[in-house]
């Protein structure tokens, strides 16, 4: 029988808040079985660079990585984040090990060509994630933390979205059929509302189908949409289960929205 | 028959220099079997600071570290040093993982007491070396890369000098005896002289009678004393052969100053 594995991504925003960041880990850490974070970076490297000189640019939500930047997000994302909270856990007795990309090379990418005219620096594009070295990893009881920071396969680390690593991660482990893969999207919000104005009316399920029709009647937030894709590209590529909730219901999924395919679209990736 | 694994510590003063660390990775990549990397951490944790606008303190070479500054040099010797090497071992084929003493928990430490009437502030004495953890990963056929980082058993991280966890890291795999482990200390010296005034005077075998009443004459110098005390300390503590040496000559041991026990002392640590 494939065994169960969860993957949580907990955002940047989260992150910023040392005592949200503490109740999340204590959550984190009651999860059972096979687990994997994917952490998201958050403001933190934004003030360093403030405080260092580096201009800050964001377009449309999305940072621009320059040189002294992508440095600076290697710094923050995988020095101070992501060891801040491997120490947490070890603290609390879950036996975690922090990773960017580049370590075993269990996330492989290219930097990403400008688009619609805008270079966005040093961004990767996940090409292929080592599901292999992770199940490995975690068959000796230890549970991966990534930082949200790809391998060029060369010498450099690239800023990477945490959703989308999130999700290619997922999706390489439900190709292992050794796993039956969960995801959790940890978010501020307790789940997609009907209404963006009544943080009470959270969505119990929701099929792709419905999705794609809100989406196009402009009912779903722009951020919310990136985030949704990401969620709906998981179970389209073969992910057990995806639920978008409260970073703080990650032990109680069925709080959140269950997202599910109802036949909208039958493309694998 | 035990196997051999070899420790190798790379100074700081060599990392700062992008060609030098090139050629020592490469040299790296080459030794055959079972390796580690320790690195130290050099300057580059201070130019941070400055720019920062953190103050940078030393007392006779050590790093007083202050909450700002155990911050940066988490970022920086745990996110920009240690993965920069990671990513460059990965391009050469050496399947390198980057580790702290909180990832697995392998490196537990203490802070230091006020020595003296000095408060070196968030720096690690070293406890306990989780051997156990590293032979996991290096019989995955993972090579392990650590930060001089090591982890207080809460949640912070300590600023831990590089030679020390060589050592410690040495002695606790000597004390497994499926492991026959030799340590490699690389220096911008070819090795131990004879004579400071004159490069080419390397003494190829030293013995610890013969270092202790070198020390007592004063002909050893400030800095070469804790490499060689910690030097003979791994030999003390049951590994098989301890060099100092270029970093240039790690595959070529025979070229530096190996270190013996002569009987000047039977003490074990």
């Amino acid at each position: 029988m494939p065994e169960k594995i969860k993957i949580i991504k907990l955002g940047g925003e989260i992150i910023e808040d040392k005592n949200k960041l503490t109740i999340f880990l204590k959550q984190f850490h009651r999860l059972g079985g096979l687990k994997i974070l994917v952490h998201g970076g958050g403001k933190i490297a934004s003030s360093f660079a403030e405080r260092l000189g580096v201009k800050v640019e964001m377009i449309d939500g999305r940072r621009l990585t320059s040189e002294p930047m992508r440095e600076i997000v290697q710094c923050v994302y995988g020095g101070l984040v992501n060891k801040n909270i491997v120490a947490q856990l070890q603290r609390l007795g879950c036996d975690a090990i922090g990773l960017t990309g580049a370590d075993m090379g269990i996330l492989k990418a290219h930097k990403r060509e400008p688009l619609n005219g805008i270079d966005y620096g040093f961004v990767g594009e996940v090409d292929e994630v080592d599901s292999g070295k992770l199940a490995r990893l975690l068959r000796l009881g230890v549970t991966p933390v990534l930082a949200p920071l790809t391998w060029d396969c060369e010498s450099l680390l690239l800023n990477t979205n945490a959703d989308t690593i999130a999700r290619e991660v997922a999706v390489s482990l439900a190709r292992d059929k050794s796993f039956e893969t969960e995801v959790y999207f940890g978010l501020g919000l307790d789940g997609v509302l009907k209404d963006i104005k009544d943080p009470g009316s959270i969505i119990s399920n929701l099929g792709h189908q419905e999705y794609l029709s809100e989406k196009a009647n402009g009912k779903i937030t722009d951020g919310m949409i990136a985030k949704l894709d990401n969620a709906f590209h998981c179970l389209i590529g073969g992910v057990s289960a995806v639920t978008v909730g409260s970073w703080e219901n990650i032990n109680f999924p069925e709080k959140g929205t269950r997202l599910f395919n109802d036949g909208a679209s039958h493309e694998r990736v």
